[in-house]
């Protein structure tokens, strides 16, 4: 069962019309939101994002945040699942033609549910491996959009090195992994990109920062050269669906010799209780 | 009357999943190659950077150059007008779940045409507007992806600023136009920015390059910085579509005091026979 503007239909019956700006031109904008016992997390803050990259490309939000819930929960009531994952995606609708007519269009509004299994921390401590690449996409990463080509050529790359994500950097600088953000943790202190044009404003990156804060960290939202990732005590990735993940190999060198660090566990720890505490 | 995956459908009947990458993803490329009186105009050279944009993207190109002629022939067949673009687009296909698996899907493919109207000579001797905008777009301009949110937001731009078409500049450098390739001529000189990563490497740019050539002019393939442009003897985009259009009015400025330069004249004239040379 998914939703597909304004039904709820068997997922093999979900389609598009060839003439979706979403199918011709990737213009679209989307959201990944995870549920954890029945609870959508952090729903307003996803909301709010997706309002942001809505807005950036102006496409007009179709529906009300008590629209989205009462969606989500009727997707929930009939799911035999525990956690999930909620994905919606908005496209600028269907047009007659493939012109840039910017008519006012019905945006199409797909949303579906996954079921959710994060990495238990005991798999989470065997640390995961990387590769670096430049960054050779658009410079507004902070729409989380479906124009997504640049993402999926890392994805094979990352497929190709059997790594977990790719990190990368433009002009030398990390901005964030090809699907997370980014975090260098060195002397006590959390080193992130700022947000802006080059970076996706993650919500989990927002809560490993107010979780790297609790447990004591400085936290830098600053710029790093690509050669200090190496150097670094500790490397972790955040995503909606990775929540935060340690990195010890890069580029196959080992990051402090291979050891997950003291502060990732923590951090880790107080992450999931603000899972539970919604 | 459309092509889609294998069949011949009515256009408002054709539909893809909503798992199909392209629509998720805009993992696709794609063409866009005009018929001139039923003659599929640079088939083979279309059809040779379809098969440079799937590689760079490593999708198996799914059908022979035969049969593609073939499709279009069946569509043209169906057809009352005299001259078409037509429109193919190639997707990594329908997975089962929003995964990047890479496991062979078969890919989606949807081939349709639209009649075609070049401006005429006098249509064009009005001149057009530009505007200049800095190149946000990714740094793998030589895919023709589908993946197209950039070109999306400078289209807005265009509406809204009633322009032709939005010049890109990346670091003060000229690249292309959101929709076509750019040209300024100086001094009995073509200039242009060399193919590579930056700028799709057009077909229709080759034949402007060709009869630019053969009427005399000096060919630059080599980067111009954006202000050089306002004070250019001429300026021209190109594309399979628009062909050679004289830009008269750039960010409200007159170039060469808005008179339709005698090199773009010849140019159209030779343009012109070589479309029905075929």
């Amino acid at each position: 069962m998914v939703f597909l503007n304004g039904e709820f239909i068997p997922k093999n019956q979900a389609s598009v019309s060839v003439m979706d700006r979403g199918f011709l031109f990737g213009d679209g904008v989307y959201e990944v939101i995870p549920v954890y016992s029945g609870q959508v997390f952090r729903l307003h803050e996803h909301l709010a994002r997706l309002q942001n990259s809505l807005d950036a490309i102006q496409i007009q939000n179709p529906y009300s945040i008590d629209k989205y819930q009462h969606i989500f929960n009727e997707l929930l009531s009939h799911s035999l699942d525990n956690n999930h994952s909620v994905y919606l995606q908005i496209t600028r609708g269907t047009d007659t033609t493939r012109k840039h007519k910017f008519d006012e269009l019905a945006p199409t509004v797909f949303i579906e549910l996954n079921p959710l299994t994060p990495k238990t921390k005991p798999e989470l401590e065997k640390g995961y491996c990387a590769i670096t690449q430049p960054d050779f996409r658009w410079q507004r990463c902070d729409i989380k959009a479906t124009s997504l080509l640049a993402n999926i050529m890392y994805a094979q790359q990352a497929k190709q090195h059997r790594a977990e994500e790719v990190i990368l950097h433009r002009d030398h600088i990390i901005t964030e992994g090809a699907t997370s953000n980014v975090f260098i943790i060195k002397n006590d202190t959390l080193f992130t990109h700022p947000t802006g044009q080059y970076i996706l404003s993650g919500i989990t990156r927002d809560l490993v920062i107010e979780s790297a804060h609790h447990c004591g960290l400085n936290i830098q939202e600053s710029i790093s050269n690509i050669d200090e990732i190496f150097s670094a005590d500790e490397v972790w990735i955040s995503s909606s669906t990775r929540e935060v993940m340690p990195i010890t190999t890069i580029d196959s060198k080992l990051i402090n010799n291979g050891k997950i660090g003291q502060h990732w566990s923590q951090v880790y720890d107080h992450y999931q209780s603000l899972k539970y505490a919604g």
